[in-house]
């Protein structure tokens, strides 16, 4: 009566700080700090029906995989660790047909003299998910969260259509806030991977700061063709926005002008504007956003 | 050079709670506290490439809307609801082809002797979405989330592969806890709803309580059939389940034995088992989980 | 030029799980399920100001005797632990003066037929904090944290000052809600710690739900004072109550009567009363509350 | 037999943004992003005993109060604003006797060519505190939280004693972690608000950075001293360092050697630090820290 569907399993959030020791020969040292999940698919059948586990993996062999690796491979970039994770359990376990490597990595700074000190820059998130597939191969999508960005003038919102539930007003100068969730898919699974992640960080803010925006969606657009544009390594651009609304506060019951000065930052509820922009001759993803 | 691919927008967490007035006519109040998420896609191309919002409803509208059918049905279950607004947006709206209507219901129960007092329960938060699409109609998914269940033994987990990597023991009697995430797709978009949730609810429960488990995996697989077998209305079911590690903490060094009594609760890295149970007989999906 | 003051340290969140193994003789097992926060003051200045830790008993340490005490004591009241663990830690390290261990504590309640399933509670957390020092000997204070309480009713707000900022109407008939932090002293460190607890609680529900109330304040001093009376061992209360607002959302503008059924669940801002309430004959706090 | 203690009341988490308009006369916007609570007290007997709320500012008036202020005020520093407000309170209305603000400050840095674009930067939140007493006048206490800083070696920690229950190893070179809460209290209420903070927090950095450290209460102390030091406005000092725990991964069972490379970031328990250090001749904080 019942069947088996798709499924998964893995171990998430494994969280891996990597210290490379350049102090040890006069230098400065370095850190990755990450947060690795893994997830396998493949012929799992078995225990889920009857509990026999003979081609089950163990999340805690994944979690050591992933510890094991970072030792190997040293501080890398961390889509260079998310392929060779990935690759590594389709290769190695033959009931393994489709692995999944997310990671996250928090950004550092330096601070103080000593070349060994850092403070945790909490501007944004990179993200970085490798698939890799028996049958297509690996891809590899990166990205951000958490960027949280504002223009304090240049939106505007307004000829938007008018229902008996609309009461918004239209508004020709607005504060436009958002927190960023960025992921591009690139074309290759061999490039410069600071390179690529760094441009199109900058593309976004850029496009971001310079749009005149007539729509949180717009920009959202603006964000993806930028990027594409920017960073030709990459041939696919997701994007979610969630509107942070700032509400400018009426003062007038206190006799008080508010000429666009002050503003509520609200919480909920938020609009959320999420949408994909793709080059002209972008690649199939196939299993890449799984 | 850049297209757009898929989009949508709307408005997300508008917070709503509905009191029906029974204590005026000598009975009890009764309230449902409930979070809901919409979101609308459809002819949006202007207003990512132009701006131009002529078919945009403002997140603003969406959120007014809700308030004013929660009024308008009263006290109902989350999917009546839900099923209203996803149809009114799309009928009400020519450029709108698909709307979602997600809602978190959070369960209060009574204190006191007023027929007015309440205390909000934290097992578990109840999930609706509805996809009403212009060409297939409209779907219903239910579930729960937060609902964390342990079982102090009956869980074994051995006879898993052992690569270079593996270094966990095989373990006879363990503790298995997890926070299930479970939803499931109805057949039918006209049932008695509060029946089918609490008889997922309950086989949900009885499942994971009465399973003989030799791997989560066989836990989440005996759920989402029993869900299935309990409640015809459902046709297919997808659980995550977290493996929500209890170790036995070593006390030999402090001459003390601990016979299965003192376990650390583990918060990261964890397990992440994730399937798809579906009937024989399930019906296509079309757009009912996006 | 600068001099050390106050100062304590220890091992916070130390997540223990403790099976009673009911199971094996028959019966049903049985769990507790706490986070231990353990805190150190004393003769600590070496450590401070020149990293001599000859009297810093190691925060793992610390962890270490959490578990070896939970397996010693089994499954007892979270009082019981917490005062044998502050205990310990002053009497055997002679630099240690006083201890502070904090205890939350997570209910769980049965589910299906196995007599070892378990589904966790959320209405509510308990929390245990004794201070134990060597001079004024031990205190307990009880509590509990995370209760949400709404009263769709019976609750009034009126005849506040207006000053030039006051734009808020009277309310003759409003919906009160909180998430109730509470605290209550002992008089004494033996007593019936289950009792104690379960007649606090349902003192503070009881009043919660029958005080037809003017204000958070009333309401507040209302739950103090009727711990107080019904349970005599209590002789301080300390209350944290956020006013969680729910507006009601005005449906004029859709032709829409909105009689007190549908509100806006807020965020924030919040109203924020805090008080204490004490008993006539209430003994000296010493660094109970410290 | 129950009588009030200690009580206050007000408005928490106020979020007010304010945008100097420098762009209007061809320079750039300036921001100030804040989360404001404000808490009164003094005579509030009468509406604790009985629901009499005629001494009560409303929170909802306290709210309106920081959004005037903050209009009429601009984009000042933080402290400047929580003067004003706590003053006012004070001085407005004859029950209070006591008010205290507390504002949290998120930084922004700016993006793009605009002048009008930013990027909140997450490194750390800016912290101020003032309380004014009617008897006893304004105190200002500022700080700052959520700076996680960590060195990747000049840290160790040996020497400790041993009890039955001690099995940390003895560590000559460990990584040292924490998520700094620091708040210094100032001698005066006016001054150079910017530089000082910028002052303080430059040398909370360098310390943490140059201290060759034996134990994290070492590092608390040279953190509060190098304050004191610096920034001669500052008396005193009171700061909390969780110890974000980096154990060195265990890889002999994979045959490979871990040379402080590769660690696990745990999350629970963590040690916990707190102390104060203060100027010699610190002047008396009166409620500066309530």
């Amino acid at each position: 009566m019942a069947r088996l569907g798709a499924n998964r399993y893995g171990k998430a959030e494994t969280r891996v700080v990597h210290v490379t020791r350049g102090s040890a020969s006069g230098g400065a040292d370095a850190i990755r700090d990450w947060n690795v999940s893994t997830s396998l698919s493949g012929d799992l059948a078995s225990t889920h029906l009857s509990g026999d586990n003979s081609n089950v993996l163990t999340t805690d062999t994944q979690k050591n995989t992933v510890y094991a690796f970072a030792n190997r491979l040293g501080g890398v970039e961390p889509e260079v660790l998310a392929l060779a994770l990935a690759r590594h359990f389709v290769e190695s376990q033959a009931p393994i047909t489709r692995a999944r490597v997310g990671i996250a990595e928090y950004p550092w700074s330096r601070i103080g003299q000593t070349g060994y000190s850092f403070a945790r820059g909490g501007e944004y998130t990179r993200l970085v998910t490798v698939v890799h597939d028996e049958a297509s191969g690996p891809s590899v999508v990166a990205g951000l969260a958490d960027l949280v960005v504002l223009n304090t003038t240049g939106s505007q919102f307004w000829g938007f259509p008018r229902d008996e539930y609309t009461t918004l007003a239209e508004a020709t100068d607005r504060i436009l806030a958002t927190q960023v969730s960025a992921r591009w898919r690139y074309r290759d699974v061999e490039l410069d991977w600071a390179s690529a992640f760094s441009a199109a960080r900058t593309a976004l803010l850029d496009a971001f700061s310079a749009t005149r925006s007539y729509s949180l969606q717009q920009t959202l657009y603006a964000i993806g063709e930028r990027i594409i544009e920017s960073v030709p390594e990459v041939c696919e651009v997701r994007v979610a926005l969630p509107n942070k609304h700032h509400f400018l506060v009426d003062l007038e019951p206190f006799g008080l002008s508010n000429d666009k000065e002050v503003y509520f930052a609200a919480d909920r509820p938020y609009g959320l504007i999420e949408g994909t922009v793709l080059a002209d001759d972008a690649t199939d993803p196939g299993p890449a956003w799984d």
